[in-house]
């Protein structure tokens, strides 16, 4: 008998339209065995650097025979190639715009050039998620080789996302918001491991907060700098939307303060 | 063993409430090795229009095993049909009411009467998504003969929606807008192949707009008319929201122009 | 082979993030047979009422052998206690914040303080859904025991939440509303079997409402009771929205009079 395989999705398609359970479709149809799990479906659309962080900090949690396919993909039908990539962690399908920047260990990559693994031979040129993506996550996770998929790159050649990174300068790290969750965490670029085992605190639109372990170590509707749950330092709200506290927005600046 | 069989489920249950998985632990009930997938739960409440659209252009990537259950039903409790159908591309399960019109090669029927196959013999007036339909479906899926769900009826019986066709008069095709996705694609009912290798235009808002192969064949920003992934003519804007642009909604007119 | 086990998931996680998919992460990872159900992850953020209601509601449906992870955890890092409880239906893992106090039959318990069948032993103090109580419910789900999870409690010490109780006196059943869901239907806190097989009507927000059997009973856009599909006494429009209609919310007052 078959090893169950994994196969996760992440699109900014919604579930409001028919476009995923489509690909979900074509998987299927491809190997019924497979099983499927959503990262997620709602990154905002077209939202690069959104789709990259989610990306990076769901990876980690997944066996090292996973395929993720991803598809965030404002240049479908473009010249932008479509490629699969191994790393340490597993294997990577989609297109290559930067989605796949964030993750490290990256050790070989294919252009999907070869389309006998795709759903048909004309793909559509706006829905290469049906048509190419999820057709070959699936054969990939089936057990065809990664070279059969197409011509072998060199995974350096491969897009990267401008992403700005923090700067730590005496005692100040100087870093931004990277990511809102849907409770209004305000997830900041900065990694917790700057900051564990010191003291420290924030400095963000004007006010000073304090870190602190967990939300609940602070007063019902406070403020509370810590480090998340992605290994990031995080600013919070206890049972509240740090976000709507603040009115703060993506790639707003915020300061760590080490004492 | 016995192979893995697929149920697809279409609704306009939303997922805040528990409707969606409770339907999927009747069929669990029944038999946990069924796989389910999810076409889609945010069809606006009791929209027909758009839960057939949603049905019609999804089974085709489905295997001719899968059974698809879809239950927007407004009138559940009265004394509409609930049916299952064979057609060419697999079976469909629901309530008689049109969702099912739009899906070509209807082979055979039966109206559900036999409440041996049903969760309970006696179902809750206001949710057969869980009652009926979910167990009607699940026990298809698991081998059970369509004609011992209930008495036979003739396709041709079953309830048809009054859509729209688009008319073809002198190199004009007249349409209307018949599903507005979640990137806000306005989708119309003129077919792709009334225009595929021909030189074309639409007419929409007053506006005239040319045919691309591709959203990256336009300046970002600017708007696109083209044959989409459903097959359909489709007015989009490059790495935009076309329904925010134009401002126009479900059954709003278009026109192609074959030049 | 082993018989697949089915685990529900029930969170205020929302689907916009990467959690859910990082539960279903660990969850494969520790036993990649086990099937996950979505119960929801729309619980309004920090909501215990509406999770322990949606909660209660669905466990019925699911057979004596599934797991039901829950994490509604506005206390999550604080001492508040971990738990799995066996109940007459099946099994519950989650905090010990009043969550699962609408379920009966609770026949044994435990304090997850068995670090061994965590993720990790030094878990996140923003995240126990993914490091405690995901990992938690795999394994209980794959055949661990329940008390070797951790030490045993008397079911009796876990937390309940403070719900209101609807009161009858001569005739008349005095309640609030306890649940809205996606349609606007208000869902009170009076038991259907109360009023079934006698003559009711419904005093809400200054209007008398008739009890009827279904929605279609009435014209479309009429006001309607009935006892819903959860067994509660329900507020509806035909083919509307109650919640708008009436312009309502959580725990407002309802009558019934029984004549």
């Amino acid at each position: 008998m078959k090893q169950q395989k994994i196969v996760t999705l992440l699109t900014d398609f919604g579930l409001s339209d028919v476009y995923v359970g489509v690909m979900k479709g074509v998987i299927a149809d491809i190997n019924p065995t497979l099983k499927v799990i959503d990262l997620t479906h709602e990154i905002p659309p077209q939202n690069l650097i959104a789709a990259r962080f989610c990306l990076m900090n769901a990876v980690p949690y997944f066996s090292q025979e996973t395929v993720h396919i991803a598809v965030v993909d404002p240049g479908v039908g473009s010249n932008r190639r479509g490629v699969a990539i191994k790393f340490e962690g597993g294997f990577l399908v989609g297109p290559d715009n930067g989605l796949f920047s964030g993750i490290i260990g990256q050790i070989a990559a294919v252009e999907l050039t070869n389309s006998r693994y795709w759903r048909t031979d004309s793909p559509s040129t706006t829905f290469h998620g049906r048509d190419i993506f999820a057709a070959v996550g699936a054969h990939l996770a089936s057990g065809v080789d990664l070279e059969e998929l197409g011509i072998v790159i060199n995974p350096e050649s491969l897009i990267k996302l401008p992403v700005v990174e923090c700067r730590e300068k005496e005692g100040i790290v100087e870093g931004c918001i990277q990511y809102i969750d849907r409770f209004g965490n305000l997830i900041t670029n900065i990694p917790g491991n700057l900051v564990i085992n010191k003291t420290w605190t924030v400095e963000i639109a004007g006010r000073n907060i304090p870190s602190k372990i967990t939300y609940s170590d602070i007063p019902i509707g406070s403020l509370i700098a810590l480090i998340g749950s992605h290994g990031w330092v995080e600013i919070a709200v206890n049972n509240g939307n740090a976000q709507s506290k603040l009115q703060l927005n993506y790639g707003d600046p915020v300061k760590v303060l080490l004492n």
